[in-house]
């Protein structure tokens, strides 16, 4: 039915080796347009992708078509067409990054979004349909806010953020520059705080601070972050947050963090830089987790972690430890038969 | 101060009885207005229930005014009225399709509708207010898009599908016929994707693959799917997820799966057919499970698991081991004394 | 560039006192106006603060410049204005709610709302921009609905009620007076409800039943309840429910409940009431919480659980006992070896 997809990113090899500092040697032209990046297999004349290792240089070898990133070191490939960097992965992180999907890039201002007072946007942004911006916001140059986002009031945004669909921004929350939050995420919502009165019932706490999510952060979707009791809960600049993860207020998290997939961490809790959270971890309240620290996926977190250690388990201890520990488990039914032998001798 | 509910949906036992192909014994006439479900407890004479064992029957014969299923192999029920079939649960879920609320079934496209350029919209499809359609986006016939839905740039949707409210789908997702996807879920974000640099930044790899959501799949809410890195997360055919599941990037999931709810996959896993993962289970990156495979509430897969087994546990192994595992840790501490007992008659 | 953030609530420290039944003694006037809460590090003559005990008191004496909440038995805080109050932290919640951000406040109806037949607004209630009603919906007095909100038909609202922006709330959903709903949950999606036929296709029975949100609830962000089967997910008055929980159809919560971060409740479980799930509590479907039940973090449970009783644990049991279990399990390294000691000798 619908003919007409656009491919409205197309770029020359020679554009992509001037992007990397690379050195190109192929059969097909330094013309030749390259209309986005694929996988090994599927590599056909219009496509670029990479190989890193022996493994993927070989299978590049029997079957890329198009254009292959690898590394400078490599003398004779067999490869058709090569580009040779410094940096494979990264080439090619700066080359998929000019394919990317941009669909909300379209500069200026939808006529149904509905925005409030004294509101003041930089150069180059776009508001897409159906965006709400509440009153004495900030939004700084470039910015893209996707349709349907909900920006509450006195909330500042950096430059050269990208907000995705569907995202809710509560009041008083600071976004800094080069910022990405996925769809449907909440930054800023009401913390879980109560005190409970003599006949069981709980009275909410108002939290009053705000959410501070610093320069280069990515946020993954239906990731919820909440705002601060009285000060702020903090996202350290160049962290990464995967999807559904769960941030309580007061938290607050240093720079060049990993949080993977359905993370959870409790209020007040710290965690220093370069922490690396797997997948499914869990980290109880007020505790702290020094610089480097690194937690095994499915982890309960229960007190203070020491900088560079490496944590696993519930409740999450020394690896080495938790790993011994793990050997033995199922060898327990067999412990009951030798001691019960024994025990019987013994009598 | 709201009088006028509308009861849209009533049926005669006649009509209902032919749609399961039963056979009616009952006091009530044939032209009798049923006007929706109920439980056994609440059956009155406007509502059909069902009644499958012995338990159920005797309930229903005590307290159910209106119609009741019954299996076609139950001779004197004693129950006022009833429609005998082969299939009872499988008879009632097909009336109960009849009962279902369908709010966002009005025909034709709201016009607070933003559709972008070159849109193909299906016969009879229900574009609902304040959605939005990116351009080259096709959508099938008899399509149901709820008020809010976000839909990027060349996406594909399929016929009969149902998308609630708010849902996000990011550009190039390919959705089959008959799809149903629940509120705020979000398909086809971006993945996990990094790579850390010499000073500890972490470097976004753009994910532009995408996702394939093939026929019959059903989706709760709040569940997030991210798209592949270079090629397609694919959810096979009749494949059901419960809410706030989490699919990392390259995941490919066979075909009638059931993921329960917060299950989260990490990325590159394989799950065959007819897979089942209860409540909470967590499978790890780049691991197979067979088809047939059962993994029991909130285990852990941390390596691959072979077709038609169980598995259980932190990290999941067969649960027959499991279980005897966990049955001897209780007993542990016994275990100590029993072995300080034999150590000291040792000395 | 925004140099006008506004701060439209201040009030007198004569109106806090009162708001309390407090008693001032300060240097600064009864008529000082005060626009804020704030940490104590943060208390500057601007804002209202608290403290609680000796180690709070000793830093408010000496960096609290503005006013601190402390209670009616201390003499000599040596702090330099104080309120003394009965209870400090009530009285503190009081006195923030007063300061809390009401961006979504403006009484009225947006002109992008979009309204169906036959809805029912009480007085004063605030629709803003985006939200759908749907047909037949009634919503009470001073009822606050964000941008964005999605409110499906036959909908019942209470009074005082507050929603957050993106929230979906499907057909048929109760919700009663002084309920708060964060951003973007899922109020009455679908329940997971398949019967599996003998090819292994998997057919959905429809959730005909309905949501039950009593009075005084509060929902945080991205938490999804599934309605009923054929009767109503019921939450009890009073209960909290933090951010990303998850609850099953046909799940009955009792009163003052407390369900932290992340906790999953499957199908048809019931919880008695004051009943607390800490964090990613997991209860497995159709089992019973007595009153007053309380389970530690992480926690799975897997059967009944007594009223006033503490568990703990993978499967959950009783708290003393899984510590007990726990402290044996990194030791039975050494089990091991001084049982192999003891078999050598008995050779």
């Amino acid at each position: 039915m619908n003919k007409n997809k656009d491919f409205p990113k197309r770029y020359t090899i020679k554009d992509l080796v001037k992007l990397v500092n690379g050195k190109y040697e192929g059969k097909l032209s330094a013309e030749h347009l390259i209309e986005g990046i694929s996988s090994i297999e599927e590599n056909d004349k219009s496509k670029i992708t990479f190989a890193e290792n022996k493994h993927f240089l070989s299978r590049a070898a029997d079957m890329a078509k198009g254009v292959v990133l690898i590394d400078n070191s490599i003398e004779d490939s067999n490869i058709d067409n090569v580009i040779k960097v410094d940096n494979v992965r990264l080439s090619y992180a700066k080359i998929a990054e000019k394919f990317k999907c941009t669909p909300y890039h379209a500069s200026g201002i939808h006529k149904s979004a509905v925005i409030e007072d004294n509101v003041a946007l930089g150069k180059n942004v776009s508001i897409n349909s159906n965006v709400y911006i509440g009153k004495n916001t900030e939004i700084g140059d470039n910015t893209v806010i996707a349709p349907g986002v909900k920006i509450s009031e006195n909330v500042v945004i950096g430059k050269n953020v990208e907000i995705h669909p569907n995202v809710v921004i509560e009041c008083h929350s600071e976004i800094g520059d080069n910022v990405i939050i996925e769809a449907s995420s909440v930054i800023g919502s009401e913390g879980y705080g109560y005190i409970t009165n003599d006949e069981g019932e709980h009275y909410h706490i108002p939290q009053l601070g705000n959410v501070v999510i610093e320069d280069n952060v990515e946020i993954g979707s239906c990731v919820t972050i909440d705002r601060g009791t009285q000060s702020s809960t903090v996202i350290g600049k160049g962290t990464k947050i995967d999807n559904q993860v769960q941030i309580g207020h007061n938290v607050k998290v240093g720079q060049n963090c990993l949080l993977v997939g359905q993370v959870g961490i409790a209020g007040s809790s710290i965690l220093g830089d370069n922490v690396i959270l797997a997948g499914r971890v869990g980290i109880v309240d007020h505790v702290e987790l020094g610089d480097n620290a690194i937690v095994g996926a499915a982890s309960i977190v229960t007190s203070d972690i020491p900088a560079d250690s490496f944590y696993l388990g519930n409740p999450a201890q020394d690896r080495l430890q938790e790993l011994k520990a793990r050997a033995v488990r199922n060898k327990l039914p067999n412990y009951r038969r030798e001691l019960n032998k024994l025990k019987d001798k013994d009598l």
